[in-house]
């Protein structure tokens, strides 16, 4: 299959799970509620999300690159929210 | 960069991204306190972890399939979890 229709479809798949953070952080910093976030998934997820970031580069992946850039960010305010708002 | 390597940093990656939601999906269940979740964070994620899992096929990548066939599911009973619960 052609490279440019499989990079078409990585950028529906980073645009979708790219956006889907971005209600969470802005619902999460509005509303200081961080009693349903777990701690433990927030930090393993950001982890993960530095290694496939790390993997996207190795692979030359411009879909994998874009996304996991942003999610890195996205996902480290989700664990400052925790730490500075939990109980 | 070899190959093998690469997929070594990918696996890491998807046992961490992966093993991150089991925490969430137990906590929702155990709790049924769905309040600091987003639904249209949910629902976003679960369709783009669809296009990562096509787009790992197509890459042929085995962490990529590995990693999103499981948060597929993980992802689903998430979005249940919250329709369900919900006031």
């Amino acid at each position: 299959m052609q490279d440019s229709f499989i990079e078409i479809i990585g950028f529906i798949a980073a645009i979708l799970t790219t956006a889907a953070f971005l209600p969470q952080v802005y619902k999460t910093w509005k509303t200081k509620d961080v009693s349903s976030l777990s701690l433990p998934m927030l930090l393993l997820f950001f982890i993960g999300i530095v290694s496939w970031l790390a993997y996207g580069f190795l692979k030359n992946s411009p879909s994998m690159i874009f996304a996991n850039s942003i999610t890195v960010v996205s996902s480290f305010l989700l664990v400052y929210f925790k730490i500075k708002y939990r109980e």
